[in-house]
């Protein structure tokens, strides 16, 4: 009883909404609160805050730890709850998956000690340097790192030039290297999780299936009452379930489910036909009340007069369709080369075709499809933004008012996917996968959130950004960039300073390319903190980006 | 009849021969001519070779084409052969392929195109530079041509860096392109190029299986006689049969094959039996005629003593085998750590236990495994240039025989792999699979020939390298790199001068890291040749490089 009053709380609407706002501060003191790498200057009233919602957390559910640790560990609490489902099914699969892959990623670290070992014997000796003086393959550890970085590909001629300038032969053992660790090991390992990620699918569909038949089966022995020395679910105590489980539905689609479920024609449901409900329910059904349009009921006398027909004929007609692809590409062209005069007779021109499609569909029909409310938006936001340019006279240096004003421009053209059918197929194909997407994206907001609270904790406030046009800081403010890379090619944004500038730096990480950039981290602190990047692409390239890709694979197969 | 005789003389074995030795001189051509750029200074009896050669192949197969054209094309008369039957089954796959992911490649190009018209519109009016001066987004065709070099990663933080410093907003522009153009389009394109590399397999598999019943049963039909009002093949006509279909077998593997086949033991094959020929003598089959080893025929006596007996029991056990895993991990320590004078000691070691593995197997069983013969060629080789190395007393100048020695220190260390069993099974997926990468190698090479010759054509002398040492030159020997990060990187050594330093450009270019270094080869030509940078990471990496990696993930699937 106190089970069930504590479970009507927690469902009760405001305490829910409750909740979730403490979690977005949780999540959002990130934002603002400083790495608290220079020991108490975090305030005060933060630190209470985060108290108190850990505390609350701690009591909750999870076993009791340091407050500072508490910190990288956050996100993990959003996936504690009943809709962090997909995404707890999420991080199931990959811990299933990991022990099956882990012999391929062991053989791929020995074989890369092993080329480093050759790398070592075979380049140590010679006196080699890189072309801004690093030492070359000169300890086991740099030859570790660099051969590790290769995989990447991020230092990919760089590393092999001084040898390959030396003697062409030398060349033979990188394209070796690359040949085996990159392109095939690296294919292993996607084949290895692809074929994991299926088995573990094949298994978890399995499981909620014989899951689903246990509780029907359990709801069934309770509902049952005896009729004709069967058990059977009869017809009122159906429509008194029906109603606790879809109470937004109508009587008549209560009616057919009965009606599809009880083959017999008893007015009663057997356990063998209840057991099917589950998947009954999930199937799509629309209730067509009305097909009129708005305009047919209000006017109808207008609406169906001659001319509208007429009109409605020449709108659904492929002449209209194709005079608006060309309109887009010709729109395309004068964007392209900036005739901005011409722009309101395009507008205006979209919003007529608007108007028409919304007059021959009615707006229920129109805004049924994606598109149309894409355009919608587009055209409306453009309008609008255009009409308060034009009132204020606001000059063109307001940059921000402007820029939107472009963005919806060539927003504008990307509808022309929308009409060319054999695009079609493979956007609805996207478009299907997107919602499994989402759960990607929660898992590597998670590994995103746990690097960058260490990363800040790490590297916070190492390397400063003045602005772009400051000449009086050439090394970002840290002597130790003198003459790296970083510096020269103007790196100084990618810091580890707050939250967002985090994100981005992981996020052009998990791109792979220019590890350097990341490296000179390295020249900042310690070498010891290679581990961090090394721990990061371990995880988030070659364990989550692959699983991303088995899924997309997985995905795509059903679909297409 | 002249059929028969002219492919009789195409089988003979010394006009075979003949003909591979002229195909290899064609292909090495390329290896000593120069590109044929400066007029006429190629020497005029390559010229000669090369008409005759493709004069010859002209006549026999081919349509007429310029000489000049031909040379690229050179590669794919080796394809022509029937030996090439792999590589053209791979090119028909690929042919086949291209059209069904066509439609995923030009959405791919428009959104790249659409992207870059936004980023035009969003950059061009602010007056951003990139570090070294270069414009930012200024004209449509370097917006296109920078955004699809991202897609490549190649330009990664560097594209983003101006316009993040101006705003941090702008970070989302670049975020949202990349995760839709890299992530999820190139993700779809391997998913694509998968579904229709299986479908197609498996098309292929139905029509060999339906070939190779139609062939034998035409087969049938000539060998047939009717016997008891039914056409059977008579013992007699099979024997005759078998003897040319595979003269190497013994009679008693041709009584098994026809016992296996004539079911009703009638001494006749019927025509369903006769069907599943093909299959049959594709099955593996040894004839073990002695399981005595070579010492145990010469001197049974002594092999099968009392003594010899408790040395073959030791040999088998597992202690011997996880004391010489000891013994490879404590000789990578002393390699590591520069050990030298211990190196004889482990080489002895490892000799006494390849001797010991041959005398308990003999000779023919140590050799069957493919680690044994590895572990046997190294060890030895290892042993030789050691010996060569203690009795000349060369000193360590001679970095050519250390080189030698030092590889085979390091190697030694790779079997490792081959007695571990749990990477047995990855490795013997790896080694099932690798004959037919080899195809996908054939593939690659074509690929590289043809555009090596192409850009040693557009491309070669433009760029010198001077040797590694040289500073007299700082710019590759061409103003026009003057300022690049081409000439700070030492790129000089890629460039597209003689054959083997273009196959070496392609291969970084595969690799797809630092495309400003071939960039750079924009700057002392003409910015057209980006046609060529795009059309070789379109075919090579887009669309070769997956089909490679869904072949992999197939055949790991069948394997594992
Ligand atoms: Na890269």
């Amino acid at each position: 009883m106190l089970f069930r009053r504590s479970y009507n709380l927690y469902n009760k609407f405001y305490l829910r909404w409750l909740l979730y706002f403490f979690l977005a501060l949780d999540m959002v003191l990130a934002l603002i609160e400083k790495p608290a790498r220079d020991g108490w200057l975090v305030p005060y009233w933060l630190t209470v805050i985060d108290i108190i919602c850990y505390l609350i957390w701690d009591n909750l559910q999870s076993p009791s730890h340091a407050i500072r640790w508490s910190r990288p560990l956050r996100p993990l609490f959003m996936i504690n709850f009943p809709d962090g489902k997909q995404v707890r099914r999420a991080f199931r699969n990959i811990r299933r998956t990991l022990p099956e892959i882990l012999n391929v990623l062991i053989l791929f670290i020995m074989m890369v000690l092993l080329f480093a070992l050759l790398a070592l014997k075979l380049f140590s000796r010679r006196t080699l340097v890189y072309p801004n003086g690093r030492a070359y393959f000169k300890n086991y550890w740099e030859s570790i790192w660099d051969l590790y970085v290769l995989v990447t590909t991020a230092n990919n001629p760089d590393v092999m030039m001084p040898a390959y300038d030396y003697s062409s032969y030398f060349a033979l053992f990188f394209i070796a290297y690359t040949i085996i660790c990159l392109y095939i090991f690296m294919s292993i390992v996607l084949a290895a999780i692809y074929y994991s990620y299926r088995k573990n699918l094949k298994n978890e569909v399995k499981a909620a299936v014989y899951m689903k038949r246990k509780k029907l089966s359990q709801a069934f022995d309770i509902l049952k009452s005896e009729k004709d020395g069967r058990f059977v679910i009869t017809f009122p105590v159906w429509c008194a379930l029906m109603k606790k489980v879809i109470p937004s539905r109508s009587r008549s689609h209560i009616d057919l489910l009965v009606r599809v479920l009880d083959i017999d024609g008893d007015n009663a449901v057997r356990k063998s036909q209840f057991l099917k409900l589950a998947d009954l329910l999930e199937l799509p059904l629309t209730e067509v009340k009305d097909r009129q349009t708005f305009l047919e009921k209000m006017v109808p006398n207008i609406y169906n007069s001659k001319a509208s027909s007429y009109l409605k004929f020449a709108v659904r007609h492929w002449v209209f369709r194709w005079t608006f692809y060309i309109l887009i590409f010709g729109n395309a062209w004068f964007i392209a080369f900036d005739v901005d005069e011409a722009d309101w007779a395009f507008l205006s021109v979209f919003m007529v075709e608007i108007i028409l499609k919304m007059y021959v569909l009615g707006p229920k029909e129109f805004f049924k499809k994606a598109w149309n409310t894409f355009d919608f938006i587009v055209i409306g936001a453009a309008v609008i933004v255009s009409s308060i340019e034009a009132i204020e006279e606001a000059s063109y240096e307001e940059f921000q008012l402007l820029d939107y004003l472009l963005v919806l421009r060539v927003l504008r053209l990307f509808k022309i996917f929308g009409s060319i059918k054999r695009f079609k197929v493979i956007l609805q194909t996207v478009a299907n996968i997107i919602p499994s997407i989402t759960t990607y994206g929660a898992v590597i907001y998670v590994t995103y959130y746990f690097f960058a609270i260490i990363g800040m904790e790490l590297f916070g406030g190492l390397i400063k950004f003045y602005g772009p046009a400051d000449t009086g800081h050439p090394f970002c403010g840290n002597d130790a960039l003198n003459n790296t890379y970083f510096a020269m090619f103007h790196y100084c944004n990618n810091n580890f300073n707050d939250m967002i500038r985090s994100l981005v730096v992981l996020f052009e990480l998990m791109v792979v390319n220019q590890w350097h950039d990341i490296l000179y981290f390295i020249n900042v602190t310690n070498v010891a903190v290679r581990a961090y990047f090394f721990a990061f692409h371990m995880w988030c390239v070659i364990i989550i980006l692959n699983i991303f890709i088995a899924f997309v694979l997985e995905a795509f197969m059903l679909e297409y």
